[in-house]
């Protein structure tokens, strides 16, 4: 038995999410669909990360086990031929049969916000529109705020509470090219829809109508009604997920690295 | 009676082309819909380019008359309330009611080829997948034949042969940048599917199984059969539309400046 780890990049547009659902399309359900066909029985896989439904990945990471001794071009192109254009396998590495996808050493999530008032209809499926202009310098003072370790169930989905929000954010970054800005932000873990309330706070703080110093307030409140909203998920993409043994470096590229 | 010029940019994915048609999505369609509402009576519109099914468009230009005083803001902000996601007005120019849009000066299109065995799902509504390593310099070579005045009509779609199929193509550039090739190509006018065999013709150069001079005894023969096969609409976009009055240099815009 072999442990098998892909690097899986998708357009989240058409899929109720990454986990598998038994009556909507899932990336999960996708790639298990493809492999249970070159595997040549059903395979199941487990992701690093549950994306939300219509947020998008550049490296998503799926585990599976095999039996069979599979090349890593022979995943690459088989399943690559098999999936549908909005999901591709960009990468194969071999792991213990015991992994545990989950546990993962650190991620790296892009948010792009498109600031104008005229669309982009070639980039529509990957940005948040904000019309108003947003004030980059307040938002990066804000961001200091969240950088560190926190108790963050203020920006945790209200239906979703863990016994321990306790998380911790290694980078908030901002990279404005044009109309377009890239928010980027790594952590050790992050709650459900954590990385989208914290853009929709940090919009509010960059539209003027927060202050910088009141996203300190909001995260030591632990009270999700006083953040922002959830920012839409079109705009969010898995850029990154590391694993023990992997370069930590791998969270911090700059942004010339990546398309 | 006023003369308005919009320039329009779309994801040509869901249509079935630029112009009208009674039973399938058209850009021209969802455009008159829209403006329609705006000016509160059927308005039809005529683009400079009829664009094919699943092409896309950054600089489309579209001409209306309007009896109407609407302020350019009007139109942007009225239009683009309206359209879907994947189509956008993102600019507004005034010209006499008699105006012909068809009579361009120049056209600039864009062809992105992913030259990689390795998908990207996050831009394959835009970009032509080809696997095999491509040799630029030959294509560099191969386009110096197609450079210049000529009879094109081997870069003609079979079903429809012009009269006159001379052409004057005044730019054909190659841009790689990673896995990604941009071409772009500018001209007087194209005929159907010109740049699409264009660029098959000249990835057959490429892959070599053309030699770069073959591509100027394919044009001499006037021949359709003897060139490469019709690129795929989708890694096509319009970027540039110019008319007598406006700046040619906006043919020629450095790589950096385009999206």
């Amino acid at each position: 038995m072999e442990g098998i780890l892909l690097t899986v990049a998708y357009d989240g547009t058409g899929y109720r999410g990454f986990q598998f659902q038994a009556s909507s399309p899932s990336v999960q359900g996708a790639i298990e669909e493809c492999l249970s066909i070159v595997q040549k029985r059903f395979t199941r896989v487990k992701g690093a990360s549950r994306t939300d439904a219509g947020v998008h990945a550049r490296g998503q990471r799926v585990f599976f086990t095999s039996p069979m001794e599979i090349p890593d071009q022979g995943y690459l192109r088989g399943l690559n031929a098999l999936l549908p254009p909005d999901v591709a396998v960009v990468g194969v590495k071999r792991v213990a049969p015991s992994f545990n996808p989950r546990r993962t050493v650190g991620k790296l999530y892009e948010y792009t916000v498109r600031n104008s008032t005229i669309p982009d209809p070639l980039a529509s499926r990957y940005q948040w529109e904000v019309y108003r202009p947003l004030d980059l310098s307040a938002m990066e003072q804000a961001a200091q705020y969240i950088l560190g370790t926190h108790d963050f169930t203020s920006f945790q989905a209200a239906d979703c509470e863990r016994e321990n929000a306790v998380r911790t954010v290694t980078r908030v970054e901002f990279l404005p090219h044009g109309e377009v800005v890239r928010i980027r932000v790594a952590g050790n873990a992050f709650l459900k829809y954590m990385v989208r309330i914290m853009v929709g706070t940090l919009i509010e703080v960059g539209r003027g109508r927060f202050t910088p110093e009141k996203v300190r307030d909001i995260i030591a409140a632990r009270d999700r009604r006083l953040a922002g909203p959830t920012a839409p998920a079109r705009g969010l993409c898995l850029v990154r997920v590391v694993y023990e043994g992997e370069q930590k470096e791998e969270l911090y590229p700059n942004f010339e690295e990546c398309p």
